[in-house]
């Protein structure tokens, strides 16, 4: 496997496009992107499990009963949540790109991101998008243009082989606010030329989903919008994989190296985020105790507040622990502090140590940061990715819509 | 029922007494009160559902055994929680306030409230218990000593009749930071001349806890230390309360006024605080559902966020309920902006109206706001309390040690 440029246009058959339409005001922002491929798709998804679900989501899990699928139409500055004519303009979406690329509105899948409740311009969408140029180059335009408030495009693609023929899957997200597990956990697409069974691609899918998206916390809001889909088109012209197996475990490999690389973008680029928050639980009994100790204190607003300040105050991460609800006996647990400039043990056995303050401020104030919490109880081991709770996140926050 | 003045000394034979000892480093501050019977109380407590459990909580519990007590030494500035030699400690205050009082030690109760992780300075602890002068008149001195980062003291208290002798309930409480549901939330002293059994007043408590202290939340961390301890004296002499019937509920009626007004009083003093935001979830199925909705709303980041900004952005009360895992049905949700300047109406049939920004911007920008989600699908209500996320909050968080 090797990482690769191009995002969704680096594999075989697949090209984007993106405009401004309107509806964000900056003119400088494209706010409507358009992912396509050559030849139709074996398509999976996973979508948020907020009951308070879009209408683009619905209309995108309809268009998906057949598991195929050959576009996607992305608006970012509106969420099409909780608005009047939600469902009907959520079909037009999917109409207008179809007419444009001349496909089967049933072949275009739709998403949209931004503020809930507000009705969505659709005349402006459809105005736009017969504009929407394709081009194998416009990966860090569509990439940009999905974007709410984000600082930076997530992008990443690898290649790797699936019996001797060479196979490429590409993917971008969005992230930033509302980002806590419990699906797709924001915007994400995914693209693969390797032919591979959808059925087969949606257990892989929902798999790797639990392991890297639904790692996530940057502030405990789950989405009423988030959603993965991945487009697998078989222009690789690999022997298509059906079954899991040698071969499903190499794209699986892909799979999760592209899906963890994105959800660690979104993390590190939460609301007004600071830094990158890594949270490791090491040897517990089993890796859903791992994994619910580490999303508690990923998800603590009192642990995200120290790591802003880049104070070691690891009481805070026993605390979190204690209340995640998963059974572990905090009388064996150690913590310790971790960055590129060093580690610090801060507890042991449960009681806090004396530990040298100036090493611990320089190893926490450093843009990637790891908490360890060591249970000495068993194997499993379980990571989660958050980030510092700073100002911004506040100042962003409490004017979002204006 | 009449609210009167002097809190946990408003009972007859209650006394306490705060000083100084050195815990904190601020000698403005005091940070170790003592709360003394004249004669043998018969107690109810609630403690905290977080696993970690500091040292005070347990040497407490087990003073409880017998469900009787005379006196509680508490204090700030040090949670002995997860801290070296901590039970012994929390036993050695008691000993020594046991010693100054000429009680037993078993009939004395230990709490702690500050920072995680830090050995309890006991010397100074034990030097400064003989110092501590007990008076009817140190009701606020000893509720401004158990505070931490908390602005204000919270004091109430109020007298009721039972068969025809009047009675008093009195309490102090100490919130901030730390605060959410699953127990006493937080430190929460009670004392009453009431005659009542412990065992029914462990029932009222619980139930009442439920209505109100877990019914906050400032930032969704569970403490270490939470508890709320009440302790009732029988020395307004009234014939002793020993079943639930008409004069247990004249009772519970009193506990639930002095546990509701606390319990307000911690969420309008939150870390950072500069509202109290009431959620109020109206004609829910059952009144379970009701309080899942009302503390998901109560505890998302997003919606304090937007409190904070006084922005109307009701999508995100919407986006907490459907995340909140209660059941219900979005499409028949309005959601309604009140305070003393007014009410408005942002939301229908779960789907956004059009409003006027700049009253509900007016409405929104008071000190005390309540968010209304009315389901229309039952009878049932139930309010939460929280507060807004400001940048106080990351504040003082991003660096409480130092």
């Amino acid at each position: 496997m090797k990482e690769i440029q191009g995002g969704i246009c680096a594999a075989n058959g697949f090209s984007a496009g993106a405009v401004h339409s309107g509806i964000r005001k900056s003119r400088t922002k494209e706010d409507l992107a358009l992912i396509v491929s050559s030849s139709p798709c074996d398509c999976a998804a996973v979508y948020t499990r907020n009951q308070v679900k879009a209408d683009p989501l619905l209309v995108t899990k309809q268009h998906l009963a057949d598991h195929r699928a050959q576009a996607i139409i992305v608006n970012s500055g509106n969420a099409n949540a909780c608005a009047r004519n939600g469902h009907a303009h959520a079909v037009r979406a999917c109409q207008a790109a179809a007419a444009h690329l001349g496909l089967d509105p049933q072949d275009v899948l739709v998403a949209s991101t931004g503020v809930i409740g507000v009705e969505l311009p659709i005349d402006r969408i459809e105005a736009a998008i017969p504009s929407i140029q394709l081009s194998k180059e416009n990966n860090d335009l569509c990439a940009r243009a999905i974007l709410t408030t984000d600082t930076k495009e997530k992008v990443v693609a690898v290649t790797f082989t699936i019996d001797q023929t060479t196979c490429t899957l590409g993917g971008i997200a969005k992230g930033s606010g509302m980002i806590h597990p419990n699906m797709g956990t924001m915007l994400a697409f995914l693209t693969t030329d390797c032919a591979i069974d959808a059925q087969l691609l949606q257990t892989l899918l929902v798999r790797q989903t639990q392991v890297t998206f639904n790692r996530v916390s940057v502030d405990g809001d789950t989405s009423t919008n988030d959603m993965c889909i991945v487009m697998a088109n078989g222009e690789a012209h690999n022997p298509k994989i059906v079954t899991e197996g040698e071969q499903s475990a190499v794209f699986e490999e892909a799979l999760h190296y592209v899906m963890e690389a994105l959800a660690k973008m979104i993390a590190a680029d939460g609301e007004g985020a600071g830094r990158l928050m890594t949270c490791t639980v090491t040897n517990a009994a089993d890796e859903h105790t791992a994994e619910t100790l580490a999303m508690s204190i990923c998800s603590s607003s009192l642990v995200k507040a120290a790591m802003f300040g880049a104070d070691a105050n690891w009481g805070r991460v026993l605390c979190a622990m204690g209340y995640s609800g998963a059974a572990f006996d905090p009388s064996t647990v150690s913590v310790r502090f971790a960055s590129q400039v060093g580690v610090i043990t801060v507890c042991e056995q449960g009681k806090g140590l004396v530990f040298d303050e100036t090493l611990a401020k320089e190893i926490l104030s450093q843009d990637a940061v790891e908490i360890i919490a060591d249970l000495h109880q068993g194997t499993a081991q379980a990571s989660c990715w958050g980030c510092d709770l700073t100002y911004d996140y506040v100042k962003i926050n409490g004017d979002y819509r204006t």
